[in-house]
């Protein structure tokens, strides 16, 4: 099943706009799993089984895996196993490279790890997104405006009548005709997002940077929806994966899911039974 | 040794300012190697030993491994453990994300890899590049104008009186003052390279885009060049990896690696012996 097909079924099947992050730091790992052969492994795996009723998809960061070498690689491999055929998976990793390279992040996210997206950063321009495009069955989420303080070193710079990544959109609306591909917008910019979704009308978009970074749940739906009442992922990960780190932890992780997929839910334009 | 004494001494160790890109792809490795057990790790180890006393560093492309799974990232680390600990390794990922993830990228290469340098995509601004940073003893290459076609379409952009790829410049020069890092600049625009060099005249350039993407080499050194008559890591990686795909591919290697390395230092300011 291609992308859009199935992140359209899990927001009806679970009835959820709520995408986790599965970021595992091993030290914020609860210390009962600590002695287990592969604890990253472990506690992911539990998480999911804990929360796959509830969410519209998973965005595992690569960056958590890559980090503990080959165990990391290992766990990852075993987690995307883990999650039901039915959740569209979103590999984080922000690739960006010249043409030959891009061919090779797409075979690591598509035919070696099976995902359904990916996370891409669009700086080098369209060679190095077009390969991401030629997958015509997934989705590339492009970096937009990132939910972190930093976003505003370049992606607010001033490029003629309009912000930096007023220009990206303009180039992802472009794309799109070659292949599915949607955007990454920070939570933390509630307002921008009403004007992103107007000059993206039919992109889905990533929303992470609810929860730790202190994005507004609510501001996302009222302005990020597209004109289906769909088309948004917004993500949370650490409030939802450290909710709890004693015995109870995947408890915690279903409750922080739960409330963030009730509290989206209850910011929708027809009240829709949570 | 931190990577700018390690680099210094390899330029003259080896008299060479080239920069072997170690970017497997395993339908272009030799046919006698592909009943090897692991035929990219063979491949790559051959390469570098038959170029290691040529080179003043080696930039292995994590997709080239990430796309083999469990394989390429055994590869990976096994290529690492073969290149001598007087040679400067440049992990090539492009890495750019927020605070705590770009921790996890820097773990990734620095303390789980052990490599000495990094290529970072500063798109998402200063708190994705700090992590890269806080190395004291590496360095961390931040894209600027690169050798693709794409990089016209967003690093071009005319931002205020410059254009972006100038802004990039600035900011790498303020963050060089916090730690340690770089810039990339692409081979195929030999032009802006002398003006990159006056905007930075103390970052070391990663220049790759020589050979296959047509990039200019007497032109790295002629407008490339610090102060000191160095700051520069002229990159290619196909032109040397598949100078053959026969049983000489290891001799044929060796000496595309030494014609450029010759190449380079007679465009040197004063003759070197080459």
């Amino acid at each position: 099943m291609n992308f859009s097909d199935k992140f359209n079924r899990a927001i009806d099947q679970n009835n959820s706009f709520v995408c986790v992050g599965l970021d595992p730091d091993p030290a914020r790992i609860p210390q009962h799993l600590q002695t287990e052969a592969n604890p990253v492994l472990t506690f992911v795996r539990e998480i999911v089984q804990a929360t796959q009723d509830l969410v519209c998809a998973y965005k595992p960061n690569f960056a958590f895996y890559g980090a503990l070498g080959r165990s990391g690689w290992e766990a990852l491999e075993a987690i995307l196993d883990a999650i039901p055929e039915s959740i569209p998976v979103i590999l984080d990793f922000k690739a960006g490279d010249i043409g030959n390279t891009a061919e090779r992040y797409a075979a690591m996210a598509y035919d070696c790890l099976g995902v359904d997206a990916t996370t891409v950063n669009p700086l080098m321009g369209t060679d190095a997104v077009e390969p991401f495009l030629a997958y015509s069955d997934k989705c590339a989420f492009l970096l937009c405006l990132t939910s972190n303080p930093g976003s505003a070193d370049f992606q607010r710079l001033q490029v003629g009548d309009q912000f930096f990544y007023e220009a990206l959109i303009q180039k992802a609306t472009t794309w799109s005709q070659t292949g599915p591909c949607g955007l990454v917008v920070g939570a933390t910019h509630p307002e921008e997002l009403a004007s992103i979704r107007a000059l993206a009308p039919h992109l889905p978009i990533l929303l992470p940077g609810i929860g730790s970074q202190g994005g507004n749940a609510e501001a996302m739906v009222q302005n990020g929806l597209d004109d289906q009442d769909r088309g948004i992922l917004v993500n949370s990960s650490r409030s939802i994966l450290y909710a709890s780190n004693g015995l109870d932890f995947a408890d915690a992780a279903r409750q922080a899911t739960e409330d963030l997929r009730q509290t989206l839910n209850r910011a929708r334009p027809k009240a829709v039974n949570a």
